[in-house]
């Protein structure tokens, strides 16, 4: 059986604490990214500098100030974002060309306070390759807003809508829209907003059409599938058998 | 203590099951309602009778098709409409002229199967004597059906803005009008909508202002306190001392 | 299509971060107010900035002492009110004479704790022109103290109850008065309230008419409906076309 | 160690399905009674027949219709209330003359749709010996209905408050007694009233004190708890050692 | 109308900020208690002074360290107790004869955690005039504790039972004992806990008879109820009309 | 604002009590579809009839037996599908050979009871011109069922990954996959499966990337978003401005 | 990689609408079971016939009266038992002697009602071969009914302890016995019983050690993990490398 | 009656503020375990001293770094674990040889941040005498790295499944294994992993057979319980009377 072939040559780099999935790029077309919260300053570490010794750059998200601090210790070169905490060394020689970023995601936020969401999400995208197009503080209180920006969404492969509150952001977009909208709810609000889950829920339960949710905060995610999305559209996979 | 004695005042009637209150007219400008639903058949006739005696008309809510024929056997001249379920008896004899409304409340849904609570919050209004303007069917998935009506909206006194699923109409409209506006979730749905519980909280967590909002599916409460709202409009109450 | 023209009318500030919504008060009479919650200490001060500048006055809500403390050095004249969290700079010259301020709205709470709430719904209404009677401390628990303030409550043209813990107050309220009543459920309480869900419910649920509720803590956004309703009678905008 | 000789003394009737618990009335001054809901028909009337063998009466709550019909069959006398759902044998000869019932419940509900549960309380607290006195249709909306029979309220031992919706009755009541209140907490309602959870939440976070509160439609409970509050007010067990 | 009256009798102290409920004791036969939590240190210091200034003695709940200190710099014979969080400044001269506490309350906790709120509940029990009876880390994993002191259970008039975690100790209690069981859920416990809503509904849910449950941790008001039904049972209120 | 000018040229039908959204074809590329559940049976024929009077063909959702008799009076050619509930009438004179299918999207369920949602994914999917592989029954209690395909899952473009219960089957394709995967949970399972919740929490919070998700048994949404995406591969969008 | 040699000799049948696991067997010991629930009549009749052309027996579950009519038609010799609703075609011929069943599983339910979910899982555990104490209706209310059986409690090698209402029944025989226990909660009871997630909160939440829960009404799960256990416990498999 | 003289027997120690349940190792074959969160300092170390000088050992969970501090100023001796916050006292003198441990159980884990829950279930294993294979990092996003240990799973007696955010792992292990699997949520996520509730959902809700689940965060209670199924495979506890 085919399948099994392909999941014996997969492979792992076992840590004792960890197994780093080496075989992710392979099989996804992604590399392994640290999600850094939660993590142990000495896990962190060690797993910085296998991965730079593997690829000779590393990514990590939900990254502290104080994380920031011991990574930079060992890699001077480590570049760190507070809005979007992402940690980030980039490939060296970073050549004097930026890298060609392809295909276009529409990051679309409802308000200001939804920007460290929308920011992980816009350079998550941005690593893997895809050109992004901000577009913040549109939210529906002042919809001139945001109809003064509907030619800029469509013309984006795919849509990402980041809203707080009531989240009613998504519903909107995706009635203007021809495009997927990955709609990301925010934990942003008080009161009943539960942490967030108001939102996600008024975003699962949209009445418009081609909108799928991630979890909430989750910009990182969002960015990944968009990316996912918006290569499709470039590279111009057809498959008519 | 003034008060009192107006405690003392008020009265009601006793009914063994039942304790009308024939005071709240007086208290509140507004009749004694009856609200049709888990009601017995032998409670509810006796309530009709008891109210129509007293004041020659009777209204209710949550009417039952059943409930609708076995009133109608006692008072051959009730009205029933099955979309809001409302089953009423008017005064006679009617005039020839139609009894003047005042004001204008508007009164919005985001889809059609949002209409047995548009219809119950309309008559309601009507029944208390406030003009309404029906707009129907304006969802933001299709935000241009909204934005033709935004005139007919602002001309009015007061919105009741309907909507399940997502529930985001409210949030639009509130950005949309300087008149306050009393949010209405419905329970028209399915899967995480929870009954209506979704609509609600992205109502109540609207990032828009002037919106407050009342129980799902309670059409009567919006009309009710829309005609509040109207009323205090049209007839101009200035209290500045 | 006379709307989308009034849709180009409106215009916004562009700060890269946000968008000032400057085509607020045209469009619904109330001037753009700041949330200082969550805010960044830097956009806090540029956005200070940019409507002082714009309008002479300017009005924050949700306010830390931080925030008091940093726009205190660049504004010396703004005024900060721990309680209500209420972070003002006023119109200069501020003329001896106090505003005229319009109509009645009666805030009541259930207890003490829930000050916070009202001082924030009473001074919103205040700068917004309202003339506000404050009735603290009037929970069921002690319903003597309640029926000794039912002439003020009476006496408004719009009530706004907050309460915590089990939220009873906006139904006993309800029963008292023909007029509107605004329901703020508060966090205030322990255990099962939920951090406020409990006193929403029982507000939303209300068996007394005439009661809209809005989120948890909100005493802005009642401060701000009720004042729309609150003009409604006073203008006496009347329409009965 | 003297409790586990009474343990062992401790006896049941095996059935096999079943184990009815005979020592009960022994241990805690109640017999058995029989929750008839969701036993089958064959299992119903073995309990039934083997407590009318043992004590010549028996007393079941939630009986259906046919159930009512299933055990008439084999016991003519037994009597049904369709409200508050109760099948009861009498003891035979019922003597001319009522038992006595000792001391006062006062049975207090916010709404006529709440007797169900009314009944339920108060016909299970005359079983058990207690006199009841019903005072019906009270709720909070129509505030001088309850002011008019507080000296009844204050007149018992014991007060029961049932309330569906919001449930505020029973923080009223709390607040104008000096009596335990049991509050019982109905599924009478809509929209969020979750089946009664709304009503259960404002009674457990009542301001008032002297409030505790059974599970949802638990007249049952209620009526057994405050008998046994009753009983020791009636028979005065002064323990002051 | 008799009850209009006595509202009209009642008072209570206007203190801008609060109004204390002087009547309470008249009309409850309890004074008025200081639930401490989230009074700012001013409004406490001010409602000390007035409670003591009236009646001699303060009985506060919920009080933190800093709060002690703070009513000891005023009161320096004020007694804190860290465990209960009880502030209690005792009426002077303190006779040296203990006052006599009447009846039993039978206070039992499924574990040493649970301490806090039994102490809470003790005291305050202790305060309104009743004896206790302290049963400690009697809960269900290790049964043969509490079935040793199920004769001291069955000598009281009434049990508060406080469990975290599961909270199945009220159901065992309940079904050992004829005495009411009032059940306070406790906070204690983690994962699924929630805080100790899952311990409140397993009380709710309690398929024994003759308990009842209040809000999770509310030791107060355990102590308060309990109190009023061992009151009653002392004093022997016959009312046999 | 060039925006204005387009939303002026929106255009739709106005049905009365529905205002069929005629722009939505030129605007997503996408016809209007009914959603039948809770129509009227009336409004569901009218709404029939004039969408095939604009198209020459109908295609609806959530259709019950009842309905497809219904329109099938009206319309003999209409199709029903009693799994997916699809109530379709198709274009005439369907040609001999079948409309081309575009692209490729793997629909997979993790069981038997799931098809219903699978469905009406897929059968939505190819009404809109995509191409549709069926992978039924590959949960991961028999994970070889699952490693058997996964060939056929990397063909396509876009995976939708369909489950009840506990919803894992997402998570294990995402890891296997470097397609975007639309979740759809289901409402399918007993138990605390909250009637597809727990699902969708499980698919919401997948630590697998590139998964998106939709409402409960959202086959419909699931098969337009597939579509989105899956044109967008097919017809190879570039953009790289 | 060994595993994936495993993996590729993995096999099912392939039926279409499903994957029949006929590898189960092989790989955990336990042939495949019908979960017959929301099946179609078409599907259920060809897995049972796909099941008995393998095995010559089959086992389902969940099984309603109609489904057990229309096996009846092909199998004449299929036994429905409508209590556990388990729907069973034995092996043939049936030898005179019973099967010898393995260990002993003691299977407690708190009460009658539980009797549909306590047949599930013993039927179950003795379909797989082990043999089953059944101990019923040994809920706390009466203590001493349980403490009559712990000797047989003990005398198993696992405890299957079945519970609504408040569940707390695997708390107390966690505490008396060293086995253990599997608890199921059951959906008995009314009111905040949440359909049986009030007892799988108190089980989870257990103060007691050696408790593991399964889902609602899951008697199957129970029956088939103790079996698992049981089959350890008498085969002795010792490990001790 | 045998039982209640077993009752009789039991003993604890009485600590006043605590009843060490001494019985408890005899009645259940575990001695007993501190949990040492919420524990007041002073108590901590009465209950330390006391289990030492009974046993000469001590096994505390859920220790806080300054508990540990705590308890080393009193026994130098005491080793304290960070990850597991195990603070443990073994037995002196510590024979050269390790202790033997029996049987087997595989403990593993979805991912690294699970280590904290695992390594509590591993140690708390071995203490209680069993031998632990540790598989971590293993979850189902990469799921090679699981595959490849399916060997090492088969070979254990139990298995202990820890897993965070969707706990996927439980539902795909057990799949592979004919083990029973004791299935442990962590709190591990954000967003709607609503701190473990979505892993506990996913775990109860599974499609696959033989799995329980403990509390969220409960590694003591699945290493307690993996201990009890482990000893009854390795003694062979035969019994088929």
């Amino acid at each position: 059986m085919a399948d099994d072939i392909k999941m014996s040559d997969r492979t792992f780099e076992e840590m004792g604490f960890a197994k780093l999935d080496t075989d992710r790029k392979r099989r996804t077309g992604f590399a392994e990214v640290v999600f850094c919260e939660r993590k142990s300053d000495e896990y962190l570490i060690e797993i910085y500098k296998k991965l730079y010794e593997k690829d000779g750059c590393v990514f990590g998200t939900r990254a502290s100030e104080h994380q920031a601090d011991l990574i930079k210790e060992v890699f001077p070169q480590v570049e760190y974002d507070p809005v979007s905490r992402i940690l980030q060394i980039k490939k060296e020689p970073i050549s004097s060309a930026e890298p060609t970023l392809i295909g276009n995601i529409a990051v679309c936020t409802a308000g200001t306070a939804d920007l460290f969401v929308a920011e992980e999400a816009a350079k998550t995208a941005e690593y893997f390759g895809s050109k992004v197009t901000r577009i913040y503080d549109v939210g529906v209180s002042g919809l001139h807003r945001l109809l003064s920006r509907v030619d800029d969404i469509n013309a984006s492969n795919v849509v990402i809508a980041i809203a707080g509150m009531e989240g009613a952001l998504a519903s909107v977009i995706g009635g203007l829209t021809d495009k997927p909208v990955i709609a990301v709810p925010t934990s942003v609000g008080y009161g009943v907003n539960l942490g967030g889950i108001s939102a996600l829920l008024t975003m699962i339960n949209s009445c418009a059409n081609g909108i799928a949710v991630v979890n909430i905060d989750n910009g990182y995610g969002a960015g990944y599938m968009a990316t996912q999305i918006n290569r499709l559209a470039v590279t111009g996979k057809v498959k008519e058998d």
